[in-house]
């Protein structure tokens, strides 16, 4: 129990530097099961790792989190991810760890994500205000979402595009 | 206590991911004091963050180690670093810390690093075995010491020509 405990922190520690909690949208043809918008919300907890130390990603999927899968990279080659991103199994393994196990460094991007996990279960992503308020989360999260594709402005300008056509 | 023991094996996680442990060459123009070689052995425990969380580094200072350096990086710019040199602070304040909350990853090198450190304070690298020993240990650790700037084979070389002026 103490081990494992202390095996915990451990990774709340290894997490807060090497982890990453993401939101991404992916344009869409057509709106999921007609309903919604033509944006995939994409919800994301991964960690990665030279395949040197795969050791460490199959400890966080067995011993710790008992969920998630570890695939080879296409490139580069040589890197190993672990990852979780179905909200399902994020609200109920990955969420409730790091509200005990606190993180320092991210954890304002956690209880953002967080935030977005439980909306998207409760469907409200179907919703205009939904869809923007996550967008809005989104854009706060990892220093305001300097990597990413495609511009807030751009995926509400879909949205209204497509609210205008029904 | 609990508190801190719980601070402790997240910093060893953290570490594990963010931290590295290094042992680098430098040519000297002559031996340092006039004993040993013309190569300065650096020893260094060091890690590294965006200037978003350098809290986290302070935290290391204040709250866990109890000495190291902050500073910013001249390249690139917005990073700090953390860092633990002097050998004798290594070795009372870093070595210690890390036999007890072990490291998963970087273990291997840890070793290796301390049994260098211990043998820069008993004077070893001043003898020709010793300095050879280290050099051994130096390019055994961070995968193979890939990023060198100078070769196992350059160093020694150096020394080999400086023990037949001798």
């Amino acid at each position: 129990m103490t081990k494992n405990k202390n095996l915990f922190w451990y990774v709340a520690g290894f997490i807060d530097g090497e982890g990453s909690f993401n939101i991404s949208f992916t344009k869409q043809k057509y709106a999921h099961n007609n309903q919604g918008f033509k944006w995939l919300i994409h919800v994301c907890f991964q960690t990665y790792q030279h395949e040197d130390h795969r050791d460490i990603l199959e400890l966080l999927q067995k011993q710790v989190f008992h969920t998630g899968r570890i695939y080879r990279k296409s490139s580069p080659y040589h890197v190993f991810t672990y990852t979780v991103d179905n909200p399902r199994n994020l609200c109920e393994k990955i969420i409730p760890f790091f509200n005990k196990y606190k993180l320092i460094i991210k954890d304002k991007d956690f209880q953002l994500f967080k935030e977005v996990v439980q909306m998207l279960l409760d469907k409200k992503h179907l919703t205009e205000s939904g869809f923007k308020k996550i967008l809005d989360i989104a854009f706060k999260m990892n220093a305001n979402g300097k990597q990413r594709k495609y511009s807030k402005e751009y995926i509400l300008e879909t949205v209204k595009e497509q609210l205008s056509r029904k």
